[in-house]
């Protein structure tokens, strides 16, 4: 009913309440790109999308402005690519490639259409390497009470014939290793909280995860034995694969320091704010690396870090022999990410 | 970290900020069934579900406390069966059946946790019949300004083989016809908001909606040629496959009063309120009726009513002749569900 004719040229002014459902749909799938694998894409019931090898992958994230970004921190660029970071991130975590994304976004009726085409912007942005895009969604008003954008991200994925690697399979004699950056998004997000926004790569890293997609499918094509990515820190999600493997895992604190470039942004932070950058590397999320299992055996897939190993135990993780709480309590930090 | 050992007992007093993400997660979980389809389900970084025919449908449907529901009109296992329902009936009306859920889950840290299970509870049982369950989601705090739940849904669906049924194959000489109820949710809205409980068969639909899933699959094996759920309200979602198949849809007034039984809720709500009870039919939405469009010759599958035919002309919705926009004005509503 509110629909645009097609071609009605965007108004930068436009904000939701004056488009329209509609109008927000189209002008932001205008900006979504096309997925390879969409048989029918937005605008319908519901979208029809490949699933080659007869299963898929799906994975949901949600966003909560005021919690998980900020609209003075982040360009709404900024936020398209976080979003869809970390969902294609959980997809690559079970040795999947993602195919498509579905958006739920709750926002305010005075919304800028143009900062909801700069997030669709960006996700297409995150998306288009992989062929993936956004095939449908949902957009509604945020609640009576609120000014926050709510965006709900569902991804799906292929597996390509592999197997699932899951958190569970982690077994004694298991080799543990990481891909990927660890604690550069915290470190970015220390430095944003401070009001300052440099060094320049540290705040990147927190407005635009740079997660290793192909570690994931490389690792289970590799054999890995147990996969997660690092969205709470390192320590809390090794602790998820301990917990559902039901074994300790034994991480080297030598070789987690050599995380930290002596003369890279960590170090530089750490030094002006009078902290041990080791904190960021353990406890620091949203990085979305990826952290992997294989047997002894295994070759390691380039850009994996052999970071300790498994043992039979009572199931948790220790660093250096030392329980993980205790050391995150050492650095100052809770060992993980608290989201309530 | 902050996951209870298992078997804590529940304490019906706990809230959201009480047990933490993860022992939100584990509670709801608790009630959340299983699905048939899921060969990885919750507490990975993604479920994996069977696509048995190499397709997957998926949609998103997203209910703002405040705005779709209110938690002192509908029970939390309202909430949860009308949460499912328009998901299911996304899925039904492209011609598939329903697999597997996903839940984006956004609320305030004093939610009390039995209203959540109660959620989880209620899109259980509407999805059990189907085979269907949450195999995944995400749960995280409200933006700091809020205290309203928004619920973002997304639904996988089977093709079983058929051909996707989109809204833009309707043609002139197909016959309209419609399966399920029309108007209800919307006499039950217009009771609830003036503080009245009964007729409980309206205020029950408005709630928890029956939406004709067997329809959706059975209008594809019919050789249906458009289709689409009515959530918006008839004449707004005719007029998605009119705009969409570039075809008029000339709609019977008469046929359409029918669906008013003049013993029912509609009618004796109606009378009370001295509205006419065929505004809801044309205009009430969130019934999630199957609308379709088949052509001549075709069987209509049961429970389907024919309503109308499809013409040549100008893209647009007719009753008895009238454009759809003047019949709603005529009857004091608005095509449509206005959402901004």
């Amino acid at each position: 009913m509110t629909r645009p004719r097609p071609g009605t040229p965007p108004d930068d002014g436009d904000t939701v309440a004056a488009v329209g459902e509609f109008g927000v749909v189209d002008r932001v799938l205008a900006r979504a790109g096309t997925a390879a694998a969409a048989l029918v894409g937005p605008g319908d019931d519901a979208a029809v999308v490949r699933a080659p090898d007869a299963r898929v992958v799906a994975s949901t994230d949600v966003l909560v402005e005021g919690r998980h970004f900020r609209r003075d921190w982040s360009s709404a660029e900024d936020v398209g690519h976080k979003a869809a970071a970390a969902n294609l991130a959980d997809v690559a975590a079970m040795g999947a490639v993602p195919t498509a994304l579905l958006v739920g976004l709750a926002c305010p009726a005075d919304t800028p259409l143009a900062w909801l085409e700069g997030v669709a912007v960006g996700m297409a942005a995150e998306c288009a390497p992989h062929g993936a895009a956004v095939v449908g969604g949902d957009t509604v008003a945020s609640a009576p009470d609120s000014s926050a954008v709510v965006l709900s991200v569902t991804v799906l994925g292929d597996l390509q014939g592999r197997t699932p690697v899951t958190r569970d399979g982690a077994r004694p004699g298991d080799v543990v290793a990481v891909a990927g950056r660890l604690g550069w998004s915290a470190c970015g997000w220390a430095v944003l909280r401070r009001g300052f926004t440099s060094p320049a790569a540290a705040v990147a890293a927190h407005r635009r995860p740079a997660p290793p997609y192909a570690a994931g499918p490389a690792a289970a094509d590799a054999g890995a034995t147990a996969m997660c990515d690092v969205s709470d820190g390192l320590l809390a999600d090794a602790g998820h694969i301990a917990a559902a493997s039901g074994a300790v895992l034994h991480l080297d604190r030598g070789t987690l320091a050599s995380f930290v470039d002596p003369a890279g942004p960590l170090a530089q932070v750490a030094a002006a704010l009078g902290g041990d950058p080791l904190a960021w590397v353990l406890t620091g999320g949203e990085d979305h690396a990826i952290l992997a299992t294989f047997p002894a055996a295994a070759d390691l897939p380039a850009g994996f870090t052999r970071i300790g190993v498994v043992e039979d135990g009572v199931p948790g993780v220790m660093v250096d022999g030392v329980a993980a709480a205790d050391v995150a309590e050492g650095l100052g930090e809770s060992a993980g990410h608290v989201h309530f």
